[in-house]
């Protein structure tokens, strides 16, 4: 079977994953334009292929409905919204993906944000290479109100990492009412609502999946609820932060920072750049050694047990279908 | 009584030491100008003062000699590399200090600094702004060895903070080699030689007091034992990572970085401000508002019991006298 690789950078620190496609008899091609694809680029490419372990290229009903040959696509990641789950349904084309791989890894970076926001690591850190010494004042965790949107696989992480600062004070708000808070000894954990979150948080970080009913959560009306110094941290996904709208509430300092690793379009290039309080990477989030590993090599394990005709381990569930046909692919 | 206050920003954030000393019917001056006094300003300054609230500028015994009317310094923070104390105990200038204030706000910031090395956040972050995209490779700090060097007041709280990151091994080395050693369930906590740890750790923090026993630490000779790919981090004094030795180790890419917040001489300006893979800040580990307030009181507080004639509860112990006499002032 012919097998596409997608998502870059891939086997990079750990070819075991190109081992293992290599003794399955698969015929592999990675990514040869070494940038994410375009449509385009899917529509012209995809057809050649049955399996495609794919990144957070744009897997749209139209790029699926010319790719004949395809029937499988193992995600190496989390998000779905790249992914139009219907049309893949209705081409018999069966999808799996890593939950819970780039979970640790997201959630770290999300409190080195944290604090580097707090205490104007990056901005202090941008001046200084350039000969301008400012002892910025900062805050500590235990000081502020953390506001977490979205409690499930990062989320709850965040929470337990924040309980080893002794965080006082933690407001959680979920798109699902009934999940389950973790809890800690040393932190107070409330489920309160969107507009309570936003109003009293410190410090405000999204752990949700794009779709179509949290792409624009975060907008002009919602930062317009925070406090003046708010800070926004976004490790999940673009399009859930307006980018215009952060760009504007920062430029008026009607927030005071704001940490992204995610961006609408991928490789990002826009007005952020011009903000020192804004810090910008390069979606890194599930960018450890480890989390990468793992994803690679779940993905490609799933790819090779579809090409056996083995059972799938980790398709993606009846529920994810549901919440794009409910709200949209995001 | 007069008293000056050297340190800056001071009663910024919280004015209750400045209405306390108004209260207690000192005459006070606030630093005039508005940067860190040298040498020279004190000689021609402190002799019109009884108490000196100080930050970190240079009390030799020549600024003693010359401060004939000074009875009290009050130190905003916990170093003592900027005094010399047997100086003062000649001229029978009491010296006190705030030992437990600033540990908080360092131990966080170090842990900020961890991941962003780890991740290479202060990279990316600048690449961004200048328009270029890359995807580095990060580490988890579970999936790396952490070497701490001291473990005292603010070498233990990191430990605290890393075991909620499940952080799995970390390597100590402390000056005080009977030292009661912090644990944590989820930590293996090792006391080894500080060429084991130099050896093994993929980051090294510094959690010291600058004395001539450990000016110059981390070194070329130290820098050469370390893993290619070893992080630095120092939060503690200038002077004890070599500054030239460190640049010349990044540019060789002997190590692989390093995130600085304090300096040789402050405010810095220097080769290091020429390299990206150097996180550099301006001395803000303890300017956390609520340490830094805890700070100002503390020492405010201590001044106002030697103004009253009550008993002093933060007086330096002769052990640091005792370290200044054996190892020189640092």
């Amino acid at each position: 079977m012919r097998v596409l690789i997608s998502t870059i950078p891939f086997g990079q620190k750990d070819n075991t994953p190109l081992a293992l496609l290599e003794e399955a008899g698969a015929e592999v091609v990675i990514n040869p334009l070494e940038r994410k694809f375009t449509e385009e680029d899917l529509v012209s490419l995809l057809p050649d292929f049955d399996v495609l372990i794919a990144g957070t290229e744009p897997l749209t009903r139209r790029v699926i409905e010319a790719a004949t040959r395809l029937r499988f696509i193992s995600r190496v990641g989390i998000g779905l919204d790249s992914v139009d789950l219907e049309a893949a349904r209705d081409h018999s084309i069966l999808v799996s993906y890593t939950p819970d791989a780039p979970a640790p890894a997201v959630a770290e970076l999300t409190i080195g944000l944290m604090i580097d926001l707090l205490r104007a690591v990056q901005v202090s850190n941008h001046r200084m290479h350039n000969g301008i010494w400012h002892r910025y004042f900062g805050r500590r965790l235990t000081e502020v109100t953390i506001g977490l949107v979205g409690v499930g696989r990062i989320g709850s992480r965040v929470i337990r990492h924040l309980s080893g600062f002794k965080c006082q004070r933690i407001l959680v708000n979920d798109i699902d009412q009934n999940i389950t808070l973790p809890t800690h000894p040393s932190c107070d954990v409330e489920m309160v609502s969107k507009e309570t979150l936003l109003q009293n948080s410190d410090v405000i970080s999204l752990h949700v999946p794009l779709t179509g009913k949290t792409r624009n959560l975060i907008g002009t009306k919602e930062f317009e609820m925070m406090k003046a110094d708010a800070l926004v941290v976004n490790t999940a996904r673009g399009g859930i932060v307006n980018e215009a709208d952060l760009y504007d509430a920062l430029e008026a300092g009607r927030v005071a920072g704001a940490a992204i690793d995610v961006f609408d379009k991928e490789p990002y290039s826009g007005r952020l750049e011009k903000l020192d309080q804004c810090l910008l990477t390069a979606h890194m989030g599930s960018m450890s050694v480890d989390c990468r590993s793992r994803m690679e090599r779940e993905a490609t394990e799933e790819a090779i047990r579809f090409i056996s005709g083995s059972k799938l381990l980790s398709s993606v569930p009846d529920s994810e279908y549901l919440n794009q046909a409910t709200f949209g692919i995001g």
